[in-house]
């Protein structure tokens, strides 16, 4: 029996366990930045297992696992995140959420927990295995700047030669693993425009700077972003999803305010539509005797997988297909973002999907929808493709 | 003596009177349709006079006063209106609202006080006086259809040869007379429109219908109906007064609210613009996949100074120039609404200002502000002049 | 016979040489600026008559005549045009146009015409007149900066009292006279504004900075001057003639070049509209990296009749209504433009209009039309009324 | 030796015959649809050799030259274009364009002349060959409808088991070939919007329907398509080109002339930007009471090449990399179209690229350029591939 296979057995035996850890914190969701009960029932777990645990950023709940194997060998980074969001949970499940308001509707749950039973097994065979391995339990991936960001400049990881990561989505069942190379999931960006005229009476519009219309023409003006100053082969959108101005019919206002979102699949971009955006709002400025305030968020960077370690990672699991799971396949990039993408910024790597849809669903409840759900199946998945691309890089050549 | 030499005599013996009138309508404002403790106090000050006392509107508060001379002659309608304004009154005087929130902001307490000095000292002279005149106590001035459109569809006033009627205005003191001729007092229209698209994800715009956006073309392409469409020389403005559309960042809406008003110096522009604005909505719908609710509500239509009366009064009002008023002069329309615009539709008058601009005020609070106050000597000047008026045209030719 | 009968009956006499005088200008017309014959014809007139004939401006054609009275009195300037429009003639007149491609098709051989004739007759009875008349021959009405302002800036007005002019204008027949007070004739400018991008391929708007789309941008908010910026109760117009942008389908342009035009009622808007198309021509380049170039040229400014003036003249003309006109008529403001605007911002006068509808015309052709028409009665009505009030005005207090 | 090898040496014999083919035809290009000289060239080459040369399409340049092998196989079409630009030529070459004006820009003389050299080499081996060969010699890919859809319409390809073809194209030299799968040239539609309304005085624009403002608007609200229409990850690109409404600035026109382009990179949106594109005219007919004409052409389709031949291709050229070619790379989608999609959109096939970059340019002229110029060394290589292609898919299982 190969160092595989024995990974794969230990696996299956803690399959039950994954399971009950999974319903366990999906039972106490806790919100980004406060799961400190989650971060005390991973800690409990690690308590008497001969690894350090450290938690790298202060006054946060991250927390590291170093699994040291007996031989020279890489040092690889797996990771999950425990997080939860601010969701009143719908789904019809004996262990729903406990906690009111909060739920696991984006499968953080299961993250954590095929990661707890996958920092198990590898510490039962550690003995065989060559290099390091660091378990990265993040905190608060679901509100930026988010928790990859501080680990990183904790300087935690500063020894790792390649990090991996997955995501369960239920756009297919716990069957299908997908990939893909290059830039993968969408950076995001958020900003609040405040256009500050004069107001008066609606009869006298000559005695006033209407805001109203200014913020009208600011949108408008808008447009001629993506369709005009963006690659037409980039992904690139910008959304004003609020237009704040209510008022009387017969009163000019003083002020309107804007917000929106900036997505895009290429990390130059970020900086682009910020100019591009501030320029518009520059315009209107100018062209209305307006005044504006823009505060402008930089959301979690593009997602860039490397192309050698996501070559790596399906030369492994093409090995295991039509094992534990049935397709391997390439899938375009996303428009949601992942916090991983800073991990990627500074170490090689690559960030993948595990179906879980549900078999009971036709028609599955996307991540976070209330009545999300997750097929525990995945678990499983997760923990061996993610088990075998660690000790399979452990002893990869650069 | 002659008779306006006897009008003039009782006039200034009441004065006092009106002036108590006017504090205690002051003190005691009612809202439109709803102002029956005022209609009473007028019933009340008419119960033993020689007069027809009738309520021409069902389940309303309008009065009309007859008062028959007794010779032929003319049918000549003076009108004052009595309801008051949901404002919470912050003008430092003595007989303050003690109606908490609503407030005579607009003066309508001294149109009434000095109609009802002015009936009276006309009762008191009627035996010397030829035809009859009808003193017209109007409610709901303020809140369209407004009160005036109701007593015209009673039919009471039809009989009338001419009607006439005062505002008073603080840009200048009670030594100021203002007219004009033609086209004096704006009309006025609101709209609300209702855009309701198709929502969802910010990064996926591709699958909604963008109602807000739609929203913003709306407003913008608006501007073109000001600037393309009305003569350039005629008075015309839209303003988009509220854009209601507030959202997160990063969701697409369903649906915006926008409202807005139309203002015109012309009635036929009452339609037109209604037509075009209609039309802009129509063209968005078109051109963004998304349907729309256009409520569109006529308010009062422009107020039309009938040429031979304006006339009339202005020659009358010469020969007391210098007298009890200084300067009788000309003004521009302007651009409020006034439903004493419904009478002169069909009745021939005119409706002129009066000023009454405290003395202690160097810049006066205007009509509608919560600290609007008037000069009380404009009652005495308002009634004089109303009042040579009326014996004046009881006797004209037509 | 008094002073105002002998004027009349001499320029009865003279009709027939006034219409001669016509009929030799309308068969021979001069562009602005190079009307050296029609000045030719105009010098020799004078020639062995009894008045001072000077050339005030170096290398134009603007002659000034000087009739001196006997008896000290005011000094009063009439003034008539001389220059013709590049029109190519269409009226099926005997005494066309000989100089191909010009005509008088706005009547500027009617006004010389019946200024010569007066001016004749006035000196013809100088001895009897008090002060001095300074007959003012025109050149380059129809071209900015137009021969007013040269003749303004070369002083030789310096001495006048009063100025007063006429137009003749086909709206109705020389039975009627028209004028009107303050603001009478549109000011006007234009404007030439040229987009500079950067060009590129069709299928690459994100290496270009598309001129085009700046420019349709430019005139879309520029909507926004007229229907916001203005007072709605001013006459304000802009308007975009030309967007000269033409191009292949798939090539993005360099260059968009769009020209428009202002016109306005209010000399304060003469500033502010060029201060608020820059505006918005600014705001584009923020908005769009582009650069522009805005050639703007202030055209003739607001024309202001002066009320006293004007009062005059309609007193004066009120006494002769019925006698050799019918109806003294007052006239709304006009959007065209009129370089005698340059005499009464600084002299005292006014500008009025005489009727010169062809009897044989029901619909009649307008000022500027290829088949253009003059009543030729137009000139004894134009020469009497002038003359009325010119002879009326040299003994006016000030 | 194999066939491959075979073939190999026969065109390396034929090197210089090839490059003399390329050189005459530089000489002598003639436009899409006239190209009888070239086409006379390419039949009298055939004249003797033991193959069928047909002409498919009637009154036009298209030729088929079918060459059979011994033994039974797939039939494979192999096609090159041959029809030249209405360019002049700048290039600095010593067999320069002989024919005014008229220019091989685009490299279809080097692809014919590669093409005749490979048809000849495969003659002289056809005995060896299973299957049969067809090759294409195209016209007028340069203008549509193009030649190849009326080569697909004439049947003479519905036997075809597979279709292949090369560009060449100086963005690498002639040791790479690039391959891309799936869409691969973007699909092009052309339109010119006529926008019809009603002309007038600059001063009024209330008595026109002004066609320049209704054609600005358009512009703007066409961004729409693109910016919140589209699939954000889908290419797509509306660019106008043409904006052509010249005039005085003090006339507003009648009429306006737009010309655009569309491009994407899906099938779907060839038809849904027709129809945003229509809607949008249509709303701006609506909303400005304007009417409009739209002249709609679809030009060639997506370029879709077939995953599974696409990877036989690469297999094939994979097993040569670093022989006659130094780099098999994969391409991102270009933004240009080819009428090649029509045989793809029927026949299974991959169209792919050959460096041709000249050595003595850095930066070299791209094709369409006047300074266009071909690394001939480009022409073995091309006839090597597309050959070893050809041989190896004559026997290929389907």
């Amino acid at each position: 029996m190969n160092v595989k296979e024995k990974l794969f057995e230990k696996l299956e035996q803690k399959e039950v366990e994954m399971i009950q850890h999974r319903r366990y914190l999906h039972q106490h969701p806790e919100l980004s930045f406060q799961e400190n009960g989650t971060a005390n029932y991973i800690k409990s777990f690690y308590k008497d297992k001969d690894v350090v645990v450290t938690q790298p950023v202060a006054e946060s709940n991250a927390i590291i696992v170093e699994i040291k194997g007996q031989h020279p060998g890489n040092t690889i980074g797996l990771r999950a995140d425990f997080d939860a969001l601010p969701i009143h949970e719908e789904a019809d499940v004996p262990f729903k959420s406990t906690n009111e308001g909060v739920m696991h509707a984006c499968g953080h749950d299961a993250h954590t927990a095929y990661l707890l039973g996958l920092a198990d097994a590898l510490i039962d065979i550690k003995d065989e295995l060559p290099g390091t391995i660091k378990i990265i339990h993040q905190h608060a991936e679901e509100m930026p700047p988010g928790g990859a960001q501080q680990i990183m400049a904790s300087g935690a990881l500063s020894d790792l030669d390649e990090v991996y990561g997955i995501h369960v989505v239920p756009v297919a069942g716990p069957e299908v693993i997908g990939y893909n190379t290059g830039n993968a999931f969408a950076g995001s960006s958020t900003f609040t425009l405040t256009i500050k005229g004069l107001g008066g009476h609606a009869a006298s519009p000559h005695k006033t700077h209407d805001a109203l219309v200014a913020g009208t023409n600011f949108v408008n003006t808008l447009q001629t972003i993506v369709s005009r100053r963006i690659d037409p082969s980039e992904m690139g959108v910008i959304t004003v999803g609020s237009f704040d101005a209510p008022g009387g019919a017969n009163v000019i206002q003083d002020k309107v305010t804007i917000k929106g979102t900036a997505r895009y699949l290429n990390d130059d971009l970020e900086q682009f539509m910020y100019e591009e955006i501030e320029k518009v709002a520059k315009s209107v400025a100018v062209g209305f005797d307006i005044t504006y305030d823009l505060d402008y968020q930089f959301g979690y960077p593009v997602l860039y997988n490397h192309p050698a370690q996501t070559q790596a990672v399906t030369d492994i699991l093409s090995t295991s297909q039509g094992d534990y799971f049935k397709h391997l396949v390439e899938i375009p990039a996303v428009s949601g973002s992942e916090d991983f993408a800073y991990y990627l910024k500074e170490i090689p790597g690559t960030f993948f999907i595990v179906g879980c849809k549900p078999e009971h669903m036709e028609d599955p409840y996307m991540n976070h929808h209330p009545k999300f759900e997750v097929n525990e199946n995945a678990l499983l998945v997760s923990a061996k493709s993610l088990g075998e691309i660690a000790i399979n890089r452990l002893s990869a050549k650069a």
